[in-house]
Order: structure tokens, then C-alpha cells, then sequence
């Protein structure tokens, strides 16, 4: 027997044993691709199993998360920080091992995956942000940054709106370095791949200006990793076609009934003995010999690098000094900023993000980014920063085309890529097209700037559709995501400060219309929350609202300080102000009657106001008309909003 | 000049006015598309004035939104109740002529669009159930359900993931009847397509599986018309890729510029002058003669349809009878039901559900639906319904594939045509793919049953990306959504009753693991929540739980009345107790502590606990393992929530 057959056997059958010890896993695929993921990880793949972060290294993104099984066993084959013991403790709580591979968790993955295409944009991501690099950095003779990146999908990824919308824009910005490994076979959970889906997949992508390479026996290992060599060579990005048998060596093989298949004790024994293999979670000196062969050559490989990269700091000096501050998060002199922020007052809140944005990009040469076609709308724009294209590598906008989930996924990608700070841009109202891949970015805690404009049913013209009602509630539900409504620059500087100075994901929810000076405090808004007009004595009404509703609240309260003593509190973060002690919100909040202002329905408000508080909010979807008619309309009127609390208030 | 030529140009006239009044809106597109919306209104689409709502006419969904203004004059020439003053009076605040299109709100417009992508997935769904009902109720001779369903979209619409997971649907499940219209103007807001998107659009096309019609000249009216009446004849669905020039006729035509341009009065004379038109606002007698002759045409053939019906009542006497009562939302005996729903005890939610969809199904024949490849999780199946294919038209059940944003922007376009309850299902943790169609569900208040199962972290060893946390606070944030998540077969068929009985979507949110029978209660399920277990005086605790965690709150209850007088509230719906009397909740909730306890993140609970009370929920993500283990580690213990409770009490 062959050792690339040997080592295929024993590949197959400690995944299969891992899944039968954890009781739950998903051995179909798990098995269909380990002839591939084998030729993979030992002819090409470029890793270094003592450095697993370093710069140029391959990125591989296991898009197909289920099938990790297979995947986690070549990380212990290959040398990874993944032990026998790891393969037998796979799904149990507290393992390192998780039921979908996750990011800083598992040695050697790259990113957390599971939630089916998510994968196939986060590696499109990837390879935008190795282009960029390359391109500002690289030299003649000197290509030290040139990794591909590799993409594990199945049939369930490739059906996947955003990854279909990630892939035509890999198309068309010619990401040659970018790999699809598709293990295509014909079977989903529900049966047959045609009962959902019968398109022609090569014809597709091909349409998309995709590189297609086709293997007709996907259980070769030599076939595979022939088209895989072929693959790197591609002029653009290439998709592999690998046709697969789903549960391979099962009796069950072929059928929708291996997907999450588990093999008793008496099937694992039948099994094993096809295969060749007697031991239980073994791997044989010479099977060992062979892929630990391969993770040596990568390390030496790693140490050729590092030499070139020292003749490199020798021969681009320059350069070589701008790679290694590249990436550095050097202080910026906000406190500058915050001191000339009076120059702009009275802007709406997506001007105020251009500006600031843009004295922020200057120095932070990471931050790159782009909206879903909305760039004239969201004005976030880098303003010498170029656009990205094949024509130019080196510009820091990105056209996302109108693929809000994409973008978003596309972003989690160029943040994974080293430290970049990627930054994406659309109406608030769309925010909910990106969800599933925000929700990634607060899981590997990213540094992922969302940026929303038009933040509220204030945007009047174009009507429900574009009139954002529950998406802030939406946002804040997130787990990790950090949100600031800021109601000035001096709010926003901090935010992005706050950002930048953080490890996580943050959104940025910005006015489309004029915002009223309201002397936002700098320092004071890292606590979420604080007293922006203090009322005399102990106040009788504590207003408490965030971004444009900030001003509205202070003209409330000028109104009712005629009779009533009242504060105002700034909240530009209320999950945040949550985090504060005790001591510090009931100091904010006061003792009297709390009324919340937000154009939002999100519930958090109640936290705060409590039962006999008032929130005035949202709730129901507006017509479209006149900006401040239909904001009036719902309720936003200083009015009306006197005269709900005096009532309450009996006077 | 041609009458066909005169009318083009009263037309792009008028529309550039309307936005010129509105000083606002999207001229681009309304005057790019102008020809070949004018062959469709005068030569193909099939419509009645005088009875907009009769079941054969041909559906339209106008997809690309912001071209509204074409659509809406249009509406006017040909006899729709849109008047010259609405005209006028567009996205002015209280028209009926708003922003983007809205149902039921402007004559003739069949869904709500605007946020991109969706109307593809709604006319797919409209599509689909056209082919089930033709199916189910043609006869030989008598094609008495044949209508076609247009659907007109642009660059941007084509970009979303979501059209693009419909169309790939809508090319495996052959809809012949479906004729996409594709406004093709290689300009976006962001400047040429090319720059976010050179792909070959009718090779992709061609590769799901659609017949593809370019027609060069898209300003010409007849050569659109050719073509359209072309796709009529296809034996799969069609695109036609209509060439047009972006606000064709006014200085800016063919760039980004004009995408939102409005003209000013001095651009709006020469654009008028230059089509021959002096007037404002008025439609000369030929035009609108040669417009209402279509109208009156449609009458004809409406009547035409109504007499062929009434033959075909005769001769199909029983297949008549059948659809007269098809959409009947006849009684069905839930109390019945009820009574025999103790021999459902013990079972997981998506169990119970598998019965209880089923048993209703079987009355309720207008229920039709599938999840996103899940069914063997979801376990949503009508079990005799027979899958929905090109080869079986009669099938209710459907294979939507690994899409899950298709399948709920579908189910929209079901629910759309005629009466369909349409119902799809997927694990919750990925109901945020949904979100954006789901608003549009709740929007245009259609009957759309979301069944999401695996409710909570309990489901363990698939790990965070299959945990739900934040989700069911987004599914609740939406207004119009019901949301319930019931604890046992009672409060289960009062969300279906619920559902059934009230025009709106509904999300019913099902656990996977076992439920501990407690007896809950159909008819205050209606309440939205209510007293499970009294106190024996006035509880000094009042335990607040939804689906799983009622139980546990029984054995915490249990537990705490050894020493302290407790209650349980079973609350499957917070949104809806929100809604009843302020006296019925105070009842309901007691005045001693509260505590909430639900494994979700919600801060809807803090508006029943107030300050003082308690919510025991989920605000991170969990690791993997066996789902009892995470769910206890997050907190839901008997022995956690007691201790946390006597201490709060100082006990």
C-alpha cells in the first residue's frame, strides 16, 4: 500500500472514531473530502506548525465547518497543537474541539466557521487583503507577501446568498490566489443535491470570471493534488470542482443518510477492517513519518522567508521600516481632534464620520473599506485612498457592489488578514442583510468598524423600507458588538477611539440629517453613558437619549426646567453604560422619573427607565413624507413630549 | 410621431415632473426603464381596473423600487386609481404615492419593494403558487389559473444574494411562468457596474437553468415588446436583459449622476421641450385613449375568464367546489385538539410541532412550505403533501435548499398570491439570515408561519455559529412580527390558532430537546402570558418563563416554596402581555419580586422585572458540549436561580 493510501486510511478512520466517541459530528462530508483535504495539507498548503501566525503564511478557511472532523484530524497528523487525547475529547465542553471549528481556539484555524457561507466571503476577505499588502510591499525579487488562500466549501455553502454574492465580486476584482475547494457531492441533508439545485456550478462560476478545474475522481489523492498545483497557477480565481462520495467506505456511502451519520461500535469495527486499520486513535510511525515530513519542509520554508525578508529590510529600507509600523496602532493625537471638533458643529452625522474617518484613515494606514453602493449616501469614503481593483492593488475604498452580506463577511476576511481595521457602510435600515456576519465578527472579536447612516425614521422620502425601527435593538442583541449612537464629533471621536483602542467589532450609527450642537463630552462617553446638563438640585426628570435625540432631549428639558428640575443624559452606548458600577448609574440616572428618547424600539430602554419611567420610542413602521413630519408624526416633538411627562408627573 | 412614441414621451415627461414636485426620487432608472414598462403595460400585462384582485391576473412585482415613479405614472395612464393630483402629490407625507411601492396602500401595486433583492424572492413565490394551484385546479380545456408573473429588476437587485438564491430555485423548479426584466444600464450609484460587477449575466442565467433574451435597443418600445411576448412562450423561466440608457433624454443620461437626479425647472423644460411636451401634468386625449383601450381590454378578458370559469363549474362541479372553499379559513376544532393533546406530553417542540402542523395541514390545504435543508432537524414536514418539483406541481412541500433568505422572501410571495399560508423553518440560531424578508413580511401583515427550532444554547455540541442568543430579541424587535415560544402542545396550537385567525406573520420558536409536560393553557395563551401556578396568598416572588425554562421555573417555584410563596407566569409572547390591560398585568405579574427566565438575551423582560427584578438569561456566546452541561454552565440551574432569588430577598 501506497503511504499517501495509508496515511488516507488512517485519516478516514480516526475521523470516523472521533465522531463515534463524541456521539455527534457529521461523518459524511467529513469523510468525502479527506482525499483532497489530504493532498492539501501535504502538497500544498504552506504552514508552520512553530509559528502558526506568521505574515505569509497560507490561509485556510474551513467553510464547510461541519465537516471538521476530517479537518482536525490533519491538524494532529500534521503537527499541530492538537493531541490523540484532543480527537477523543472532540464536542465535550471545555475542549479545544468544538463542534464547528473556531478562531483562537483550535490550533491552526483560521477563522470561525459553521454558519454555511460565511466561510466563502471571510476568504474572499483574506486574498482583497493579501493583495493590498503585496502590492504596497512587495519589490522586485522580493514577493514576501504572495499566500494563497484556500476556501473548503460543500453544495450547502455554494447555495448561500452571501457566498454566491462573495464570489462575483471575487470575479471581478481577479483574486488569482484564491482557491475554492468545493467538494461536490450531489447529496444535501434533505436527499439528492437536484431536488434544490441542479445548476451547472462550472458554467457559473465561469460566468463570474472564475478559473474552473474539474476532478472527476475527488477520492485520488493524486488527482487532487495534481489540480490543486494547477490551481495556484491560475491567472484568476479558481474553483475546484472535486467530485466526491459523501461518507466514503460507509455502508451508507452516497446517501443523504451518512450527512450526520455516527457509526456504532459494530459499523466502526466493519469500517476500520476495510480500511486496514486495528488500532483505535493510532497513527502509525511511518504515516506519521510522512506528514510530519511535510510539516518540517514548511517550517524550513518559513525560515527561507524570514531570510529573504532580512535582505529585503537591507535592500528596501524604506519600505521594509513602513511594513513593520504598518500595522501598528500608534497613538493618534485625539485629543487634537476633540479640541478642534468645534469647527464642526451642526453637521449632520454621516459629515461629521467623513471628516473624522478621514483624519483617522491618514494615520492608520489598516483602515480600508467601502459600502454596498451607497458611497454618495454614507459619504465614507478615504478620500485620497484610491479604489481597489485589479488595475490597482493598492487602493483602500472598496466598490462591494450591492452585497450588504457579503461585505460584511468580505470584512471579518481583510480583519483576519494581520491587524487590519477594515471599516463597511450602508443605510441602518439594511443593516439587517448583515447580521449572520456581524454576529462572526463579535465571535472572533474582529476589528470590524460598521458604519450606518440615515439612522432613523427621520430619513422621511423613501419610506418603510428604508426607515431603520428595530435594527438598533437588533445591533445592540449581539453579543460583543460594541454600538455607539454619538450625538456629536466629540461622541464620535471617542467612538472611534473606543474602536480602535478595543479588540472587537463596532457599529457607528450615524445621522442623515443635521444634528444640533449639543457639547458632547469626549472622555465621558467611554462610560456608555453621562450626565450632559446636570439639573440644579436633585432632578424630578432625568432625560436620557442618544445621537439626534440628544438635542431633542435638551430642548425638552429647557422647556420643563420652567416648572420642573430636570438633567439630561447623553447615551451614546447603553449596553456599555451597563457595564458601569452600580454607584455611577444610579449617579447618572437620578432618583426621579426617567424618560427615554430614542427613535428606536429597542427594549434596553426599560433597563434604565424602569416601571414607572417612559420611553419614548418606535414602534410601528412610519409613512413615507417630509424628514421631521414623519419624525414629528412618531412622536419626536418637544411638545409632546412636555406635556406626556407633566402628565405623568400630575401637573 | 407614433402614438407609441407620443405616450413614451407624455410618460418620462410626467415621471420626471412627479420627482421634480417631490424634490425627490430616483430619475435615473423611472426613465431608463420607461419602454419597456410601457410594452408591458400596453401589450402583455394582464389586468383588470375595475376588480384589481381577481385570482388569474398576472402578478407584477416591481422589485427595483426606487423606479417607482415610472410605475406610478403608469398606473395613471392606464386606468389604476392614481389620479394626476397623486402624481403630484408623490412621497408627500400621507400619499398614497410613497417613496418606494407599498401593497395595498397604492392601487395596483402587488408587493411592497425597496430594500433590493427582495421582490426576485417574492415573485418566485408567486410564481410557485401559481403552478399549484394551476395545477390543482386546471382541467383539460380549461386553464382557468395561467397568469404570468413579471418582475422588474436592476443591476442592484441582481447583485443581493437573495435574488440570487431565488433564481436559482426558481431555474431547478422550471417556473416558466416567471419573466424576470431586467432594467441592464451598466450604471450604479457608485459610477459604472463594471467597477462592482462584470459578470456575464446571461451565461449565469443560462447555467441555473433559464432562457436568456438580450434585446440591444431596450429604449425601443416594440422591440421590448417582441421580446416579452417571446418569453411568454418559454419552457423555463425567462430573464430578458433589456440594453436601456440610464435618465435617457436629460443632460446627465447614461451616468451615475441622474441614478437620484432631480431635474431643476430649467432642466425640466428643456428635458420636456426636447420630448415635444409643453404641458404639466396632463395626459393629451390620444394618449390616454390608446392606454384605456388596454384597460378596457383587460375587462374583457377578465369577463372572458369569468365565463370560461362558469362553464368550467359546470363541467367540474367538484373541482370547483374544491377551490371555491381552497383559501376558506374554515374552523377547525382546536378544542378538540386540546382535549386529546395529553397524549402529547413529553415531547420536544419540534416534535409536538411535527404533529400538530400535520393535523392542521391536513384542514388547512392552502398550507404549504419546507425549510432550508434542515428537515430532518426541523422535522417540518406535511407528511402526505408530496414534494413540490417541475414533475410534481401538486407537492406542499418544499426543497428551498441551503437558502434560507430566498426561502422567507418566497414564502412572501406565496402568501401574496391569493391565501396561501406558507410556512418555512430553520434552525433559530439562523433566522437572522431571514430578518430582511421577514420584515417585509410583517410590513405587508402576510400570513407567513416562521417555525424555527433548537431555541436555545441547550442544544449544545454544535457550538456557537448553531446557538441562538441575540435572536429571538431581533425576531422580537420586529413590529408586526407575533413572536411565541410556547412550553407544551396547548400554548403550541394557540399560536397556530393564533396565527391562522390574524392577518400578520408569525414566528413560532421551538425547542429540540425534550419539554417537561406542565400543562399550559390554550386560551390565555391568547394573553400573551399569564399565571401558570398560583401563589397561595400574594406571591412574594413571581417566576416569568417562556418555553423550556417554564419547567424549570416550576422546579424553581417548587423549590422556593419550601420557604417563600411564589408564582409561575407562562409567557409565550412578552410583545403580546404587553398589549393587554394594565390592570391584567399587574394581576398577572404580582407585586413581589420578579424574576424573568428565558435563554435568550432579551431586554424585553426588564420592562416586566423593572430595576428591581431579576432576568436570568444568555448574554454570550457558549462553548460546545452536551447541551444539558451548557445550558446548566449558562445559568439555567434549579439550585443557581434559588440561591440568586433568597439572596436578593435577604433570605
Amino acid at each position: 500500500m501506497k503511504i499517501s493510501e495509508k496515511t488516507l486510511a488512517y485519516l478516514k478512520s480516526i475521523t470516523a472514531q472521533s465522531i463515534t466517541q463524541a456521539k455527534s459530528g457529521h461523518l459524511g462530508a467529513s469523510l468525502g473530502m479527506s482525499s483532497f483535504m489530504l493532498a492539501l495539507f501535504k502538497n500544498h498548503y504552506n504552514f508552520d506548525v512553530s509559528d502558526t501566525d506568521f505574515l505569509n503564511r497560507d490561509r485556510l478557511v474551513f467553510s464547510a465547518g461541519h465537516a471538521c472532523p476530517v479537518y482536525y484530524t490533519l491538524l494532529n497528523f500534521f503537527g499541530f497543537d492538537v493531541s490523540l487525547q484532543d480527537l477523543k475529547e472532540m464536542r465535550v465542553f471545555g475542549s479545544k474541539l468544538q463542534g464547528h471549528p473556531e478562531y483562537k481556539v483550535t490550533d491552526g484555524v483560521e477563522a470561525t466557521t459553521g454558519a454555511l457561507g460565511q466561510g466563502v466571503a471571510t476568504a474572499v476577505g483574506m486574498a482583497i487583503a493579501q493583495e493590498m499588502l503585496a502590492e504596497r510591499f512587495n519589490s522586485v525579487g522580493f514577493p514576501i507577501i504572495n499566500n494563497f488562500t484556500y476556501c473548503v466549501v460543500g453544495d450547502g455553502c455554494l447555495m448561500e446568498g452571501v457566498a454566491q454574492e462573495a464570489c462575483s465580486l471575487a470575479g471581478n476584482l481577479n483574486l488569482n490566489k484564491l482557491i475554492l475547494l468545493y467538494d461536490s457531492n450531489d447529496v444535501t441533508i434533505e436527499g439528492s443535491l437536484a431536488l434544490a439545485n441542479k445548476e451547472n456550478v462550472s458554467k457559473k462560476f465561469k460566468a463570474m470570471g472564475w478559473n474552473v478545474i474539474k476532478v472527476k475522481n475527488g477520492n485520488s489523492f493524486s488527482a487532487c493534488s495534481r489540480a490543486i498545483a494547477k490551481a495556484k497557477k491560475s491567472t484568476r480565481p479558481t474553483i475546484i470542482i472535486f467530485k466526491t462520495t459523501i461518507g466514503i467506505g460507509t455502508a451508507k456511502e452516497g446517501t443523504s443518510a451518512v450527512h450526520n451519520a455516527v457509526l456504532s461500535e459494530e459499523e466502526l469495527k466493519i469500517f476500520n477492517k476495510n480500511l486496514g486499520v486495528s488500532e483505535r486513535f493510532f497513527v502509525p510511525n511511518d504515516v506519521r513519518d510522512w506528514c510530519m515530513a511535510t510539516a518540517r519542509k514548511g517550517k524550513l520554508e518559513h525560515e527561507k522567508w524570514n531570510q529573504q525578508l532580512a535582505i529585503y529590510a537591507n535592500s528596501n529600507p524604506e519600505l521594509y521600516r513602513q511594513l513593520t509600523v504598518y500595522f501598528d496602532r500608534k497613538k493618534i493625537d485625539f485629543d487634537r481632534l476633540v479640541r478642534n471638533s468645534y469647527k464642526w458643529e451642526n453637521l449632520s452625522g454621516r459629515d461629521l464620520n467623513k471628516i473624522i474617518l478621514n483624519e483617522i484613515a491618514e494615520k492608520y494606514l489598516q483602515i480600508v473599506g467601502g459600502t454596498a453602493d451607497v458611497v454618495s449616501s454614507t459619504k465614507t469614503l478615504i478620500e485620497n485612498g484610491g479604489y481597489f481593483s485589479f488595475a490597482n492593488r493598492r487602493g483602500r475604498n472598496i466598490h462591494f457592489g450591492v452585497r450588504e452580506h457579503a461585505m460584511a463577511g468580505i470584512c471579518n476576511g481583510i480583519a483576519l488578514y494581520e491587524d487590519f481595521i477594515p471599516f463597511c457602510s450602508t443605510l441602518l435600515a439594511f443593516s439587517n442583510y448583515m447580521t449572520p456576519a456581524i454576529r462572526m465578527s463579535a465571535m472572533m472579536k474582529l476589528n470590524v468598524l460598521y458604519l450606518f447612516t440615515h439612522d432613523s425614521v427621520q430619513i422621511g422620502q423613501d419610506g418603510v423600507t428604508h426607515q431603520p425601527i428595530e435594527q438598533l435593538a437588533q445591533l445592540r442583541s449581539i453579543p460583543g458588538l460594541n454600538v455607539f449612537r454619538p450625538c456629536d464629533a466629540n461622541e464620535l471621536l471617542a467612538s472611534y477611539q473606543y474602536a480602535i483602542t478595543n479588540q472587537g467589532p463596532e457599529a457607528i450609527i450615524l445621522s442623515k440629517n443635521q444634528m444640533e450642537t449639543v457639547d458632547g463630552k469626549f472622555k465621558d462617553t467611554f462610560m456608555g453613558g453621562y450626565i450632559l446638563k446636570a439639573a440644579k438640585k436633585e432632578p424630578k426628570v432625568t432625560l436620557i437619549a442618544s445621537g439626534s435625540e440628544v438635542a431633542l432631549a435638551v430642548k425638552v428639558c429647557q422647556e420643563l426646567s420652567k416648572k420642573i428640575d430636570c438633567a439630561v443624559v447623553s447615551m451614546p452606548s447603553p449596553t456599555l453604560f451597563d457595564k458601569q458600577s452600580a454607584l455611577y448609574k444610579a449617579k447618572v440616572l437620578g432618583k426621579g422619573l426617567k424618560v427615554a428618547i430614542e427613535a428606536s424600539n429597542d427594549n434596553i430602554w426599560y433597563k434604565f427607565v424602569g416601571e414607572d419611567g417612559i420611553f419614548v420610542g418606535v414602534n410601528d413602521y412610519q409613512g413615507s413624507g417630509d424628514g421631521q413630519q414623519v419624525y414629528k408624526a412618531a412622536g419626536f416633538d418637544v411638545k409632546g413630549i412636555v406635556r406626556m411627562i407633566t402628565k405623568k408627573l400630575g401637573k
